[in-house]
């Protein structure tokens, strides 16, 4: 995940890395330039929030690696998903527990970005995604992230109660954030251990809760329903820092 | 702090209403009324990020207590700023050694939302914010907060360095996020207390800093330089609820 642009060139490139869900930083398309597949690519750029910058066709022939640029460049960035495995195989080389957290359903791009850079920052050897239903690695998510993004790897799957299923089977407790459960303080948070954080409005959904092994709630001594889900999520994954420390 | 709505009907009182600072929720306007006052007070609405609707004179009429809207209606959020001794009664009456958070200068109205959620699910009795360089109450913030801002009391100071050391008279102690202090595991954080949190880019200020009795630290066990100022102010709102507790 380490942070490497590369250019892709040419209308069909562009248009192919945006539908393939390619995360393009920017997007550089050459001044008064109309015509359907330029509109085309412009359309998929507002779609995936990416910055498009007008420039001459002089400052494309400058930026342009290959020379074939036909009007476009699109900067990638290389968020590229991890495998679970992958996350599991840091914490061994770390010779640490493994420290995950997943994501049920986080839908804020910013809120995202947030719970990267306390990932990071709380030791999290990898963040857990679905495909669905939830932000990806967006240009705001990497922007929000301060960073964190190239460092903590993010793997995306299509089933959240497998995985964790899967993950049981690899030694890992899991322990997701509910207002309904015990206090966090209260419960054994060592070891192996996948932290669940619901999504925003919701929390975690019931599916995914009945794979946990715990549920852990954050003492509430206010008026008001639930903390921002980025807080809760900072929140909890510090409460396992303190228990792990 | 309750939530009331109050109309702020007529050009005048509207534009007085948005230029003494008052925060308005949204604004009504007439179709079409295009006229000098209605510009400048359009101009004061988008300046302060308050909701504008375009409506018919028919729908103005009815929405009008007043009879006399002159094609302008203003609702008006009662989120009044409370006075510093108001949070010290609070915490008396409620029989609790005062938790008061300080924030140094947030700029982000997303993020000082969710430090207000935090800060009344925490058992914060009051926020204290500064009147320069840092976001006000505004509707954004009413909206990120969740509801919060009808609950715990938020006061704006001329000088938040000055308004430490009245506190500390009142024996408070005054811990403060920075990355080079101590660990907040290994800090005392019981007793009458004020929580300052930094702003985003450049945490608490040196003046700040130094009127402060403790320097706590969140532990950084990654690669990138912070956390989310939320998150932080989360995080240490949290770690001294555990230790109140």
């Amino acid at each position: 995940m380490t942070y490497q642009e590369t250019n892709i060139e040419g209308r069909n490139p562009v248009l192919e890395a945006f539908r393939g869900g390619r995360t393009i930083d920017r997007l550089y398309v050459q001044d008064g330039l109309q015509d359907g597949p330029v509109l085309s690519i412009k359309r998929e750029a507002k779609k995936q929030d990416t910055m498009i910058k007008y420039v001459t066709k002089e400052r494309l022939d400058q930026l342009s690696e290959t020379g074939k640029h036909q009007g476009v460049i699109a900067v990638a960035a290389a968020y590229r998903y991890a495998q679970v495995e992958d996350i599991l195989q840091r914490a061994k080389e770390k010779g640490e527990a493994p420290f995950l957290m997943l994501l049920d359903g986080i839908e804020d791009p910013h809120n995202l970005g947030a719970i990267l850079r306390t990932a990071n920052l709380a030791g999290v050897h990898g963040v857990i995604i679905p495909k669905n239903r939830a932000v990806g690695l967006t240009p705001t998510v990497a922007r929000t992230s301060a960073g964190a993004i190239n460092y903590t790897p993010v793997a995306r799957v299509t089933n959240l109660g497998k995985t964790i299923e899967e993950l049981k089977k690899e030694g890992l407790w899991f322990v997701c954030g509910d207002m309904n459960g015990s206090s966090m303080y209260e419960l054994n948070l060592k070891g192996p251990i996948g932290l669940v954080v619901g999504n925003e409005g919701e929390g975690v959904s019931r599916l995914v809760r009945e794979k946990c092994d715990y549920r852990a709630s954050i003492p509430m001594k206010g008026d008001i329903d639930s903390l921002n889900a980025s807080v809760a999520a900072g929140v909890l994954a510090y409460e396992i820092v303190r228990q792990r420390g």
